[in-house]
């Protein structure tokens, strides 16, 4: 039983390298990444294991519900009765989650197909038209400013801690529209990244998020804005570039997706109604 | 039916568009993000779903096959009769391919536990126990000059026709150890990328591929590393960071990886003796 060393997000190696002419041997910092298993249960029922999903530790119970809520597993995190670490003969297992839902849970055979991994959403569709998760609309608010879209990537560099260590680490914000921070989560899966800012809102009873903007690090793909509108989020912010996909379903959704966030520049690619690109 | 619109690896889009104070409609092009499903069978047997992947379109055969071998679904790719893309109702389906086996193939249940995204080779791992796959053991050669390390981005950026347009696509290269480039694929998902990799090299027979060297555009997870592994490669280089996990895979299996590989620097993380530093 070690906790510390399970849960830190960083782990230290010796590299050897070689650097403009010079070899060293040195110690570096990784991100950590590990398994993480997560196990839903209602009253009466044994855990039965829903996913593994390849994550950094930390905030390992923001991520387990937060999958929950973005895979549509429980429709409000008022289902959440509890969540726990494992404990196997006396044990507590760091890398395996239960979460207890106040009413039995029918999975229908949803067991067997979630997989999760690092950066993997799409999880439990075994087939091309179970890829949708049921959303709720969004609602129509808030707007942005431009110059507010601008500011949003140098406040999550700053906040982001581990990054700047190891360079390996997908990074997920959520701010308020005038551009303060709200939270900020770091994770080796960029969905992971977003599960975690997810959960750590419906652990706070802030869901949905209609009122919120989110910044992820690096692309956007299809489960991002997927999982976004579950959570309700209107506006999504990216570094990078978004995909076809990713566009498709936010322009069916109502969601307005912002890709190419850098100094000076941004692009709108879905719902532009929510941004004031000259204000 | 429209194979031309189903299989391009980009999307024209319009964005409205911020850049230096000058608010511009302009037309923009997407990395295409689109679900295939992977279905494989033996004689007599019926096809049955795998995996959803979510994938740019291109080398679908490739990467049909490439998750079979990568994830042990085949041992070898002479048990590979055919691939196909499906037929109902007298149409070709260009998002679902399926994959005929020589032998009657048991999946044991994995067809529930498979699935796949973007950037997700953690299928089928529906258990903490149940995430390696087995391969063999790695090959001692080749070795590697770090002179001709540093080279090869640079012959992977310029042989990546996608990547310049939309900015978004993951790339995985394979090399021979003196430097020249024997195959490139992109794909929204990096693994994806590499899955494409090992299928061509697959359906040319060329595995295991023990005397190559692999580029990835991106990180290196835990993922990576164990689908290199099972399709022999001895050398995996990487743009950016290896995760934590990575590296104990690889130090486990054999494999060298390589990481920050960029303008005269890199690291070598793990069984740096396939890696002439100086020379």
């Amino acid at each position: 039983m070690n906790e510390v060393v399970i849960r830190r997000p960083t782990t230290s190696v010796r590299v050897r390298a070689l650097d403009d002419g010079q070899v060293i041997e040195r110690p570096d910092r990784l991100v950590t990444e590990e398994p993480m298993e997560i196990r839903v249960h209602g009253p009466g029922q044994q855990p039965v294991p829903l996913a593994v999903t390849m994550r950094t530790p930390g905030a390992d119970f923001e991520l387990a519900v937060g999958f929950c809520v973005t895979e549509g597993i429980v429709a409000s995190p008022t289902e959440v009765a509890s969540v726990a670490y494992c404990v196997e003969g006396g044990e507590q297992r760091y890398n395996v989650v239960t979460v207890r839902l106040r009413e039995p849970v029918s999975l229908d055979g949803r067991e067997r197909n979630f997989v999760a991994n690092s950066s993997c959403g799409l999880c439990g569709k075994a087939a091309l038209d179970q890829i949708e998760v049921q959303c709720r609309p969004l609602a129509d608010g808030p707007r942005i400013a431009g110059s507010t879209v601008l500011r949003l990537p140098d406040r999550l560099r700053n906040a982001q801690q581990v990054f700047e260590v190891t360079g390996g680490l997908h990074a997920a914000a959520l701010f308020e529209p005038a551009g303060e921070l709200v939270a900020l989560r770091e994770d080796v899966g960029r969905h992971n990244a977003l599960d975690k800012i997810v959960g750590h809102a419906a652990l706070e009873r802030r869901l949905p998020l209609a009122q919120n903007v989110l910044l992820v690090s690096g692309r956007v793909s299809f489960e991002i804005v997927q999982k976004a509108a579950v959570a309700g989020v209107p506006i999504v912010c990216a570094v990078s570039a978004p995909s076809s996909l990713a566009v498709q379903a936010a322009t069916r959704l109502g969601q307005t997706v912002l890709g190419f966030v850098r100094p000076g520049r941004f692009n709108v690619y879905s719902h532009p109604e929510r941004v004031d690109v000259t204000g």
